[in-house]
């Protein structure tokens, strides 16, 4: 997803062929792996991961150094600039700092997101130069300009938790690394004389003017920085701190505050400087300074002798917390040992999953697992203290706090998926999202949600769905009835968009908010995950009123198009309906009503019969993938990408609706589409990904596709069964267990499943259960090169659905 | 004093006789007298504070409600001004946010500085209105184009914890009260229909271009609103967070952000708000808005029913700790109840000093004592915690953490006479400068912080002066051996202005720092008061150093024109040497050679054999009293007020010296001396302050000399004695002694002292002890209209002197 507020617009994807940058990648990544093999052996998968993959096209990944849930991303920035839009940055483009397509860049910066369509972040940039000294950035055209550097593909490489690149107008190897909470720069100057580090606080990412509200520097002793920033973007006033240590004494150092005339505090080491005090409201000994526009540059002599680290520690508290994050995570300056460590958190993390298949699907499966991996992230500093949604300070005692909930985007597949990659998180993520309902002054559980600001982006509340699916997966560890008050009080929030509305007429009018038909849709999808988890507890009248709630897609659908269709407080259908448009403050979110009419996830039998049964359901499908979607209906949408027809897998209100053929009794066609969306739309390379990842959910949705299954209900505890696409994945259960899939024949031309078995039982239905997999067990595919059109098509053996199945 | 900082200057003393005030605030203390005459009785000594004494003039006094040390200062503003400098806002005139030469009020604000030079706080301005609604301030020129009123000072009174006005725009009378971490406003609307209040949160004092950071306003509910805001102005990023409580629910509200042309949450409490939502990235029903540019109105219908009472808590930390403070101190809306707690407080306070004089000299030292109560002030909220220099927050156990260290001024008279009237406060007030020193980054004591900022303003380190003079007289509760150890690091830190020169070349040269005189002379002092409590504590290398230190002042006495002169590095004399010049940068600060040559506080008789003997010192004492200085040499310096010929009584350099006759064998020249002061340059009305009261320097230096002595050097535990100015004063001791003065025969003729006994016995020596006055006791002078020639003129019987009495 994204958010309407884009400046640049990135239409035409790279469809360079990269041909020589793989080979490097891999003959880079195979180094590593030797390097490891010691400690790692035969089953490093670290190997496949290939950080590059997404940082190209509209993917919005970066390829810097981070370890699972970190809450550092250090991480290059080809676009960022100082103080306000830079006609060439293309914030859109850059909304995770780096992109594939630069040759240029501007420093190294400690947090990013994965994915997302709007961004914020890029916090501390940091650059390192010889020769001529420059405290702005330059252009993309003109790098000599300013501090940016050229740098080229072939001496760049990124394994997991470590990034490399050689700044080739400055010849200085800059090496990257990080632990959960800091981040570890190693600069090698490969001439002699002088070196020179820039630390640039303007330097953002989405950097509009007047993005900093403040800053300040303060150095403690040569070797030592405090930092605060504060910045007004997508979050309002997020505040960051930072220690920040040089493995050697600087030799000086100037505090430069660009609104106070330029002001160089030059040679504040030496004593000569307070001779011009100005006043005696200064103590120009005193090395500190605080502004809009603060830039610090340190100065070192012979910095070919040795590299220079300089490690990096962030709180979202103070100061005193940033150098104890500092001190105990990165109390030495052994960069191959942290660089080792991070190697091995992505291994421990990685090898709950196990493939089997061709090199290029293994680069896909482990860096869509990597990405998968990312968020929500830790947000908590070592002493447990973080920052609330309310702006206070407070204090975990028995879980770890989270942020970064994208859930527009990632309760669709990347929650469920985590539930099987990562279950040791999820109960704290889901503590995470209760102390946010607990703390927020609008008492609701997260949106979009991120370091302690909620940015109200997208619809629907999604979190109940993450709680109610995990839930009933038996993760424990949370309050649950906490849980569900706060699911119940969000969805009765009416402050909240239209709930109120929602509840009164049935749907949300289209006079009384925008993108109505969406918010519609979504909000009962959400009420189905209510009353799932509801009538788990024993909840009853809770559950009969929110099942009665996910009914309220049908008010919406309009008997005579056949299509979901804005509706006004008086019931007078949209008189402007056009089933392909996707405009802005129209009745959508990001699409059009051919793709949101498809959006019943959890009862897609009930759509079938509006729809007017399996047949023209089936047809609506094709027409879907077939009909070609004009730029002229979409142009208001960066985010509708990923085109096949109108289906737009670059986007989340897409990604279940290949899987629905199943519902239809016609699973073949499901196989054709997942097949046919994996061959082109998807790839190993850079420019690899048809949108934004998303936090991951694009990724999720590629794990759980490539496995042969997919959650387009989560809460129901089903998964619609597409068509693997390795020979072999595995998972690691952490309840000791292993679930497999094996495809056997599975090629290019084999593509259909001919039949399934689930632990040597033939598998006649479309669906998997949550207990098939997290009891462990063999799920075998026999593929195919023709669709096995007999199995799985009877109404027993389609996904369930709502009205058949879960209603009370 | 004040910084070299202004825009404005305040050129004209209001010389306008106030003929008609001081009755009406009479009538009205007489009421409250006999209202509060039940609890008080006749010893009500409140009736005899005057607020708007200070508020004329450059005294730079606030006639709003506070406690003694309150947090909070509620307080009229007549010159406030939103976003930038007003061309009549007279920023150096209006310190204090409100002058009583004005006739039109801005609203009420929360902090106020108490006769401070330069200024910052003014934090969340609050006017009630009528009629047309406006949200910019209007001109004084032109207050119907504004939010502004007109006021007249007939229908305006003030009384210790109590403040009230007719806003005559609005026929709104208002009246203030405060507790500690709270302010009551009440504002009573005498005619029908609809009722506003606005609050501006770009309102400050000293409000330059851009001084507001970052604020933002919550509505939690139609009564309660929670709002931050930092501003950038003495204090870098200075954050308060405000707890507004209104005592009805408002019916509607708008909350403006002018940054965002001028958005206007129009009926946010209607549902109707939301149907405009402009993206997915915005709730608008959530009545938050943040920005640089934010103000609040809140709409009240039928505004005459029943006055409107808004409380606001204050907090430094956080707005929960906001919201605590006003629950735990005003958890109910009896206004008058709030006042007669103030008013009590004020009451135990002031009655430590028992006076009898006419009704003139009451009013004169029952101000002045309210003015020395006021600060330090408050910086900790109910819950303990507090926000350090470091910018962390802290939490205390065992003391109370106080702010506001104007130490320049008021280690001189201020701090000593707390040690007698506040004596439970100064081990708190020593406590919290020395977590000052442990949380400082600099390691150093405060030169001159508030609010958990250091803002380095003026010269010298006078803490540890106030922690030495009040270590010597018993006062305990505080570890010494932290402050003797902070004492020390403080004096010797190297990033401190030339504390390195100092040491090397035994002064401060010219050529290394601006006001190196000063600088030197000032520190040479603050070395003795540490060398005096390290003898004490028997460290007596430390004290052996700092005793030599303390002779520092030698090094710049030139012995060719017997004036402390500027001297470089290569020892050669200034040779543009001007004793009367006080010029910005030069070698003397915010005064010239001819006082700053006096400053030898701690060794008067050294400096009288460098003069040339005591006939020689006295000439040289008359020539400063009788010799006009001219404008033209202290343009530089607006606080350079209050002349005697060089004698500026309005600035602190100058306090001690019309005590030196003493020194000379001259005591009644000293006693024609502070007459001569006290008949000219003070008075009971607005303009009776000849100068900043600087945080109650002044005042203090009143209250010493009307009971006829002051600390010429705190820490030597000696007052020299002047001419007392009331028949009677009494001070009762907090170890249930009283030491009382009593002045026979006093009038405006007979201000010489006749003779003078201490419990009986004839005092003969022109000082007292502190332990003369701790055990209690009778002084009793005998006026006369002719001089004592022979009274105290021995060398025995001078005060002392460090080259006599204290050096080791």
């Amino acid at each position: 997803m994204t958010i309407h507020f884009t400046i640049s617009r990135y239409l035409h994807k790279n469809l360079i062929l990269e041909s020589i940058k793989p080979c490097l990648t891999f003959t880079f990544a195979t180094v590593v792996s030797l390097f490891s093999l010691a400690t790692l052996g035969n089953d490093d998968v670290t190997q496949w991961v290939d950080p590059f993959i997404g940082t190209g096209g509209d993917g919005h990944t970066f390829p810097g150094a981070v370890i699972p849930f970190g809450m550092v991303q250090l991480s290059p920035d080809t676009a960022a600039v100082s103080r306000g839009i830079d006609p060439q940055a293309q914030i859109y483009k850059h909304s995770a700092g780096y992109h594939y397509d630069d040759d240029t860049i501007t420093g190294f910066s400690h947090t990013h997101f994965s994915g997302t369509g709007h961004s914020d972040l890029g916090d501390l940039l940091i650059m390192p130069m010889t020769g001529t000294v420059h405290i702005q950035p330059g252009t993309p055209d003109n790098p000599d300009a300013g501090y940016r550097s050229r740098f080229s593909h072939d001496n760049e490489s990124a394994t997991p938790g470590y990034y490399s690149v050689e700044l080739t107008d400055y010849k200085i190897k800059a090496e990257l690394t990080a632990t959960a909470r800091t981040g570890l720069h190693k600069y090698t100057f490969t001439e002699n004389g002088k070196g020179h580090v820039l630390l640039d606080l303007t330097a953002s990412i989405y950097n509009f003017k007047n993005k900093v509200i403040w800053s300040d520097v303060r150095v403690i002793d040569p070797q030592t920085l405090l930092v605060y920033r504060s910045t007004n973007g997508w979050a309002k006033q997020r505040e960051t701190y930072f220690a920040i240590r040089f493995s050697r004494p600087f030799d000086d150092i100037e505090l430069i505050n660009e609104d106070n005339n330029r002001y160089r505090c030059n040679g504040c080491l030496s004593k000569d400087s307070k001779k011009n005090k100005p006043s005696t409201i200064v103590n120009s000994a005193i090395q500190f300074t605080a502004g809009k526009a603060i830039k610090v540059l340190t100065h070192f002599n012979d910095v070919n002798k040795e590299p220079l680290l300089i490690k990096v520690g962030l709180s979202a508290v103070s100061r005193k917390n940033a150098l104890e994050n500092l001190t105990t995570e990165l109390p030495h300056w052994n960069f191959d040992q942290v660089r080792q460590q991070a190697k091995q958190q992505w291994q421990q993390q990685l090898s709950v999953v196990k493939a089997e298949g061709d090199r290029a699907q293994k680069r896909q499966l482990y860096t869509a697992l990597y990405h998968a991996l990312q968020a929500p992230s830790i947000y908590q500093d070592v002493n447990g203290q973080y920052r609330g949604v309310d702006g206070e300070i407070h204090q975990t005692t028995d879980f770890q706090h989270y942020t970064l909930f994208s859930l527009w985007d990632t309760y669709r597949a990347l929650h469920p998926l985590l539930t099987y990659i990562a279950p040791e998180k999820v109960s704290d993520m889901i503590q995470s999202m209760l102390v946010h309902y607990q703390q927020s002054y609008d008492k609701m559980l997260p949106i979009w949600s991120f370091q302690a600001h909620e940015t109200w982006t997208m619809i629907g509340y999604h979190a109940v769905s993450v709680i109610s699916d995990a839930y009933l997966k038996g993760i424990q560890g949370f309050d649950t009835e906490l849980a569900m008050k706060a699911m119940i009080a969000t969805a009765n929030n009416s402050r909240y968009d239209a709930i109120d509305d929602y509840k009164k007429f049935g749907y949300v009018p289209m006079d009384k908010l925008s993108e109505s038909v969406s918010i519609t849709l979504e909000y009962a999808y959400d009420d189905f995950a209510i009353a799932r988890m509801a009538e788990k507890m024993g909840h009853k009248t809770v559950a009969k009123t929110f099942f009665e709630r996910a009914n309220s897609y049908k008010n919406l659908f309009d008997d005579d198009v056949k299509f979901m269709r804005g509706k006004s407080s008086q019931g007078k259908w949209n008189p402007d309906f056009d089933a392909e448009e996707a405009k802005l403050m129209g009745p959508f979110t990001e699409g059009n009503s051919f793709q949101y009419t498809f959006y019943v996830p959890h009862d897609v039998d009930g759509l079938i019969n509006l729809i007017g049964g399996d047949k023209a359901f089936e047809q609506r499908l094709d027409l879907l993938f077939n009909k070609e979607l004009s730029h002229e209906k979409i142009k208001d949408h960066e985010d509708i990408a990923g085109l096949i027809g109108q289906y737009a897998h670059g986007n989340e209100p897409s990604h279940h609706i290949a899987y629905l053929y199943n519902n239809a009794g016609k699973p073949w066609r499901t196989q054709e589409r997942i097949r046919q969306i994996m061959d082109t739309l998807s790839s190993d390379q850079p420019d690899g990904l048809a949108g934004n990842d998303d936090v991951g959910q694009m990724s999720a949705w590629y794990v759980f596709s490539a496995m042969g299954f997919y959650p387009v209900a989560p809460g129901d505890l089903s998964y619609s069964i597409g068509a693997p696409q390795l020979p072999h994945i595995s998972l690691n259960l952490n309840n000791g267990k292993t679930f497999s899939v094996d495809a056997k024949h599975l090629s290019t031309a084999n593509k259909y499943i001919k039949s399934v078995s689930l632990n040597g039982q033939p598998l006649l239905r479309s669906y998997l259960t949550h207990s098939d997999i997290i009891n462990g067990g063999k799920l075998k595919f026999i593929m195919s090169d023709q669709p096995n059109k007999n199995w799985a098509t009877s109404q027993a053996a389609r996904p369930p659905s709502m009205s058949l199945k879960n209603k009370n």
